[in-house]
């Protein structure tokens, strides 16, 4: 595991952090990490990636090259990463020579749903009923599919944006639904009969510091995150209760930077975990705009060593993605008093790419 | 004149800006032209220069270089620069073949204290008292030196930051002041008892709009800006007052981008126009982290033929800059709540050298 390699250093300006991954993710730690005097060095097997456009440098090489991903490895002072299907031997090959931040377990739970959901239930986390599939046969006994009136087949591996999942209810042919998502090994999740979707980033840094942002409320459509709009119009218990389950979350993962949960609130006001992200993450761009220490300052703050960030907003923010052919729209979106707006350099615009969002700001509440 | 070759083009996302000049200007107006999805091509005779760290493109070569420059202004969709000195056999080149902007005209007027000097009297803004200096000769008849009870002897041209500069008093010898600043054709400015230094920041569009933002209040130490603190505690008829010259001055010049004027204002609250910079500038540092649209955007905007961004102030915010190892405070400039570190990406923290600032947030009175 690469937190147990971790030396603890602690980072200057002008150190170089090392990205894996040249999305939009890297691209705004990149521009947060310039910010605090940081070089910044991405790998990505991309070219032209829309990090490297604003890094020092780049490594455009495949994830498996692992003597690129040495090399890369010996010219960063710390290094983190963008995606969480970072794969374990690169992982490992990169944190044999620097930090990697956060550590490799971090992505071994995060990479595998059953995992993933396993891990949830020892941190004391509630997620939906869930059984393990690995052909057709282990979902005809699943009772709960007929106590939730249906379920989500879904890849235990490699799954984002509501790709690598099926619907199956009662009735439905188990062998179809296999099929439909390429017969891999996966988990049937029982739907949740859930009333929204929120979430909460939080970070840890390396002396053990947790910081949570404001709760976001979002909206996905054809599995795409929409919008998220934050502060979220919530009680104090449900403030408590997800920090309580993000910070549990981190510690248990010895985690060093930020992570994003993703919570069904149920009608009960009850909250389940669907999902973590081992990352920044798409419902924290709200907080570029309306907080003093953003999500990609407060991830480069943890990896370097440094104390975190404040968390708290200074503005209410409703954000929204720009997705394939709704980038044409930037420049309504310009003369938009409030709006501010991020586009992520990419040439082409198709359909479900995300190619910037918008931080609609506005007075806080109270 | 390169503005009167402009084709008056607006800009695409991931069109690209090229920038004369790599420092700490250079690399703000870079990462804030990433964020609205632009590539930054850098011109710079430095290796390593802090813009280029953060730019998709650089050239290293010397401004005189104008093989170089036509060569780069080809790669450029429009040209900026970032700072006034550019030589004007540069800007006429890069002009010849991309959009430059601002114009070379306000680049003429800002590199001569002279021009700048009988410039500001045209557009009908005050100065103090000042006379050309081709030798000490022309010293010893300037009546205001008694008047005001002093002067400063400046270098017409290539003074910045309180460099080529010498005060000269009454009885003084004025060969001595004219050696002091190496003997450089000069202009002799009177002493201006000021109760206070301002300064206005001010963007004007492709289609003639103005925007300026709140005025600051600067103080200044061994002639480097060290803080701004904005807005300005004024009344009303000095913001107006202000916002008329700096409209006066950007419509004069027929000028596309961000400007700063630099203000003293006398005890009965008049308003003299020290001297005024074509460029993102110092003193509104502050608008990074105290508008939803700060002084780099809206160059970009201007630049880009983009639509001005609003110029308000969601938060107040006292700026200092970090000069020489000042920077090496930045551990506890971190760990203060509200503020906002920014850093430059520079190796050595020499004496005098701008290596940061910080943005300290407060609420907003009123």
């Amino acid at each position: 595991m690469g937190a147990d390699r971790d030396d603890g250093r602690l980072l200057q300006p002008g150190d170089v952090i090392g990205i894996l991954g040249g999305g939009q993710l890297g691209r705004m730690l990149a521009l947060a990490a310039a910010r605090l005097g940081f070089d910044v060095h991405i790998f990505t097997p991309e070219q032209k990636a829309p990090a490297s456009r604003v890094a020092a440098a780049s490594t455009i090489a495949a994830y498996d090259d692992l003597d690129a991903v040495r090399a890369f490895a010996r010219r960063c002072d710390v290094i983190t990463y963008e995606f969480e299907n970072v794969p374990a031997a690169t992982a490992l090959a990169a944190s044999e020579v620097a930090p990697l931040r956060p550590g490799a377990r971090a992505l071994d739970v995060a990479q595998d749903r059953l995992t993933e959901k396993r891990f949830l239930k020892e941190v004391g986390a509630r997620t939906v009923s869930f059984c393990p599939v690995d052909g057709p046969q282990d979902m005809t006994d699943a009772a709960f599919v007929v106590l939730a009136g249906g379920a989500i087949l879904k890849t235990r591996r490699m799954g984002y944006d509501g790709k690598g999942q099926a619907r199956y209810a009662p009735g439905d042919d188990p062998a179809a639904a296999f099929a439909a998502i390429g017969e891999q090994p996966a988990i049937l999740e029982a739907l949740a009969p859930f009333r929204r979707e929120l979430s909460i980033v939080a970070a840890r840094s390396l002396n053990g510091d947790v910081a949570a942002f404001p709760l976001s409320e979002n909206t996905h459509s054809d599995g795409i995150l929409r919008t998220s709009l934050a502060p979220a119009q919530t009680d104090a218990d449900t403030v408590e209760e997800a920090a309580r389950i993000a910070r549990s979350i981190l510690e248990s993962l010895d985690y060093v930077g930020v992570l994003a949960v993703e919570l069904f609130q149920l009608e009960d006001g009850a909250l389940l975990v669907n999902e973590i992200a081992p990352r920044v993450h798409n419902t924290g761009h709200w907080t570029m705009d309306a907080c003093a220490c953003c999500q990609f300052e407060q991830h480069v703050r943890a990896v370097a060593g440094w104390a975190l960030g404040p968390s708290q907003a200074h503005s209410a923010a409703q954000m929204t993605n720009l997705i394939g052919e709704d980038v044409h729209r930037w420049r309504d979106w310009l003369a938009r008093p409030g709006a501010v707006l991020h586009l992520y350099g990419k040439d082409e615009a198709r359909p479900g790419r995300k190619m910037g969002h918008v931080n609609q700001l506005s007075a806080l509440e109270g």
